[in-house]
């Protein structure tokens, strides 16, 4: 393996087109990727038997005319282009209500895209009470590849509707021959012509969040059990794992040891999650949220009256009512459901208000003491970087603020390093290369997924990944910062830049989004906007750490020298208003045998939306937590 | 890189003894590693000038005599054997008052080895006011390697006094050159002739808690900011990071992927650690503990005797006392240090006593609902199964069961699987294929540190890991194992085997060790031992879960398909009497596209336990977390 780990997951250039195929391990079907992502497309796979699986992404149905095709040999025979004489859009058949008010919700809220609302179809479809025999193209991704499969298949191989098996989301499993697609002017290069359907997963329709048509990310979020199943979902998924395993290995081949650092700590500061086994389950009962009203209406009641307004508005278009009439009943609706979002605002719940627990006696605690969620493994990993040298974690950091931004989650993970022996400019450099390397890993490893990403999200990610993995970056100190920021005439910070306050959100993108046009390293920062165990200078106002700092985004990676010196640090965690005594163990390892050290850490989400332009962190995890929300 | 992933790490092996020397990445000094785990053992690098860190394990000093030589001719000449008449050692002026209890304690304790209690070195070097000119042999280690460097330093070189350099965990940095030994006898191909110290961080030996002797494991756990500075820790550290790398390593490169599940959650069952910033700080006031007395002594007064009565029996040895009077001494301090451990049981927090918070409002709470630590991320990983097809997770997983076992933990990491399209053959092959590679990767990438692990703990480790490697494991069901218990005649089992019983820590005992010698895999369960979220069996009485077994720790990987019918999934839920309301959300993966799935879930601790043959959990974890202790 090179330094860039390239021989892992090469997902493109396999050119050998006569290649076998591979078996998914450990499922009984073949992975589309393995026949999508070779250099000839698939195309030199024609012929060949698979299983495949996966579900539905779109669908189209072919009516298959007079006479009826015995049933194999037709669908098998490859003559298709005589059978085919109407060609019937049968998705909107399974577009839900709910699904429908989403699209008039999107069309009204002026969000940029608009969508077609309805179309003649789908009256046409629900008016056919056995619909005939098709021929159905199935568009199916299994999620291990930004690709999909065309799967055809004869309505009559199955006794599910072929309405539920061409339904969005649907789960697949067929058997069948490989072939060049018949239609000539087809976009994919090979398509499955199946002989049996092995197992048919179908979706409620009525009730299935996600629609064909794509889904405004942050309205996504609420049905996070879902939305992998998008692409760009999807996409990111793969490229957040691929950072994960990207960290490991260049860690690791620069000779970093993993330690496992607690989550459940005692030392620690700020806004902090308490850990405790002191309180019953008795607030079970609370979990049920109570129903608020608001002019009469309660969410019950608004709900039915959405239900029954889009209703309305469905049967007005299919009567071919005039526009005006439409946009109407579309406009009342709107109103009931600002109502709908209104009342459900009411039910989030408010600020949590402290309660002075007298009747809790944390002695008897599960610990038998005071434990918090972690906000950083830097301190437990200092102590393994004076034994190993090179040390580095990756796990799950908590900060209890009471924000709610693009920027910030609950719960975010990080991956930590820590060097012994390690001054400033080790750290910078530590810096400065896993985040090149990570740049690269994603262009050289991902490459089908920022792709699709570009397209669909933000299509300088490439060139921007592709500039800031060859060049060093740019360092300066924050003095520098400051007096640049001060030189600048057109335009008035919010917080005046003077030397001594910390950089705000709107220094930082000013400095990356205007001035140097990319990510710099900021260090030196006084010490009074920086953790106590970062190392003081000798000019005994600045200390040793430093901000990578990227456009748009902000901080992905912070780093610093860390005080090995017993009196300083002793003197800076009482300055700071901090009792020594829960850090006795942490200046132990100055008492004994301390050492210069050094150490970084990136913030995972914060990189990953760096590497794919995605506006806000919560889509960049699965499973977000932040201020009222934790979903599952 | 082949599937071993044998290009990581590769420690030994590396033939070219005209290699140039390596830098460490990102700190100024060369890896001890590079220049020890050579197939040379780094005689090809004599000559070489390097700057090394790390910190002292042993310490050896030869007094140098008249007439005193040149300070540098002498130290650099090479013409040792001529300056060399004295031998002292001077190790045992460094140990402590600590140290000497400890290994009283030790020597009492019965616990397999002896140590020497003192040397009269001891009182010969303390009754020298101003020690001379030495030649300090130091042996250093960094972590990089389980093997160490012997550094050759003047005591002139530097103002810290010789003691103190040779004090065991001082923290050395050098530059110089290295060389053949002059001694012949010695067992070190290469040792380094300092020329400058560049840093020296010193120890308080009244205070530092190791002792150059090997220290029980048991008595380091309290001192886990210091323990990986034991070669013991330090190796078994590198092996589970090793095993981290060839985890991820095994899974992506089998088209896994990485998947960042919560740990805050809102699902889950058992006993849970709560997660809640609705209770203020005042219970920090409480984290002292309060003082107990026994037979009048307070922890106080009985460290103060224990101090006296060392003293006594230091004094008695150094005066020469018969051997009995010894003895009766340190039988006396065993007593008092009996009474020491019993009162430190009393402070000991008790089992917390459950408090009915009247006055708590969770939907106030950070996230308005209860929120609680996962027990497991399996929930989670099977909605993004259910869309990407293979994936995995590694992360913390929670029980807050108030038992304190060699095998249980409050926090332990899991690396879980989840695969579509997969039934319980495929997750079973999954297991199997993971814990070979695991055992293989461990005896190919951390031959040295294995090796030393197998001298120093378990001598069967090596040969029991190449024999798990090479064979597929027997697999069972667990009506079979129940057979097979219930033919033993030999043998009462404290939980008779009966077909329908939880298999006991004592079945698998028997089964693994005494019946097949070795791992082996039961599935197939009664379905009420499993968790309802198992896939039930045609016969309705079993479900398809398994438990990869092992000898002597007992389940190391656990796996099931889990279930995809939602009207047996929501019957199930309800049997075990959960309200479906909470898993509203999963339940909605069986609606909408469900899928054939299954998945395993390995525990990290436990496969370090099975590698290693350490008998203990709390040694298998940087920073264990158990009921009543969580020290940082």
């Amino acid at each position: 393996m090179d330094s860039h780990g390239k021989a892992h997951h090469k997902e493109h250039n396999d050119d050998v087109s006569t290649k076998p195929i591979t078996l998914s391990k450990y499922s009984k079907r073949v992975e589309l990727k393995t026949l999508l992502e070779r250099s000839d497309g698939g195309a030199g796979l024609a012929g060949k038997r698979v299983v495949i699986g996966g579900w539905v992404k779109s669908s189209r149905a072919v009516k298959k005319d007079s006479p009826p095709p015995p049933p194999v040999a037709s669908v098998h025979g490859g003559n298709h282009q005589a059978s085919t004489t109407a060609n019937i859009s049968c998705t909107e058949m399974i577009q839900s209500k709910m699904n429908i008010f989403r699209k008039l919700f999107d069309v009204l809220s002026g969000g940029g895209k608009t969508y077609p609302i309805f179309d003649k179809s789908e009256l046409a479809a629900q008016k056919a009470p056995q619909p005939p025999e098709y021929t159905l193209y199935l568009l199916i991704s299994d999620g291990s590849s930004v690709s999909s499969l065309q799967v055809v298949v004869d309505s009559t191989m199955s006794t599910v509707p072929a309405t539920q098996l061409m339904a969005l989301g649907t789960c697949i499993v067929a058997e069948g021959v490989l072939r060049q697609p018949m239609a000539a002017s087809t976009k994919y290069v090979i398509e499955l012509e199946a002989e049996k359907l092995l197992h048919v997963g179908t979706v409620d329709p009525e009730k299935y969040p996600l629609s064909k048509k794509q889904l405004p990310l942050h309205m996504l979020r609420d049905f996070s059990q879902f939305r992998p199943r998008t692409t760009t979902v999807g996409s990111v998924t793969r490229v957040h794992s691929a950072l994960t395993l990207a960290s490991h290995t260049f860690l690791q081949y620069n000779g970093f040891q993993y330690v496992q650092v607690p989550v459940i700590t005692t030392t620690g500061f700020g806004e902090r999650f308490r850990v405790t086994t002191l309180l019953d389950r008795a607030g079970d009962k609370e979990e049920k949220k109570h129903v608020k009203e608001k002019d009469g209406f309660s969410v019950d009641t608004v709900t039915a009256a959405i239900k029954e307004k889009t209703r309305l508005i469905d049967h007005l278009k299919r009567s071919d009512s005039n526009r005006e009439a439409v946009v109407a009943a579309v406009h009342d609706l709107k109103k009931t459901s600002d109502l709908a979002s209104e009342l459900e605002m009411k039910q989030k719940p408010k600020a949590a208000t402290l309660v002075k627990p007298e009747k809790l006696d944390f002695s008897k605690d599960f610990f038998g003491r005071d434990t918090y969620l972690t906000v950083s493994g830097r301190f437990h990993l200092e102590s393994y970087a004076s034994a190993l040298g090179k040390v580095y974690t990756f796990g799950p950091r908590f900060v209890a603020e009471k924000i709610d931004s693009a920027r910030h989650l609950a719960e975010m993970w990080n991956v930590e390093t820590e060097m012994a022996f390690a001054e400033l400019d080790d750290a910078m450099d530590c810096a400065d290369e896993f985040f090149k390397f990570l740049c690269k890993y994603l262009l050289e490893n991902r490459h089908e997924d920022m792709k699709f990403i570009s397209k669909r999200v933000d299509k300088t990610i490439t060139t921007r990944l592709e500039a800031t993995s060859s060049n060093s970056l740019l360092r300066l100190s924050y003095t520098e910062a400051i007096s640049t920021l001060r030189k600048i005439t057109t335009r008035t910070f919010e917080t005046k830049p003077e030397w001594g306050v910390a950089l705000t959100t709107e220094h930082l993108s000013y400095l990356t989004d205007e001035i140097y046009k990319g990510p710099v390293i900021i260090h030196s920062y006084p010490k009074a906007v920086k953790p106590f165990y970062t190392r003081l200078n000798d000019d005994k106002k600045t200390v040793a750490a430093f901000d990578l700092v990227v456009p748009k985004v902000g901080v992905v990676i912070t780093g610093s020298q860390n005080e090995e010196r017993f009196e300083i640090l002793d003197a800076r965690i009482k300055d700071f208003g901090f009792t020594t005594e829960k850090y006795e163990w942490y200046l132990d390892l100055r008492r004994h045998g301390t050492v210069k050290h050094s150490g970084i850490s990136m913030k995972m989400e914060h990189m990953l939306l760096f590497a794919t332009g995605l506006p806000d962190i919560k889509d960049a995890i699965p499973f977000p937590r932040s201020l009222g929300k934790a979903n599952n």
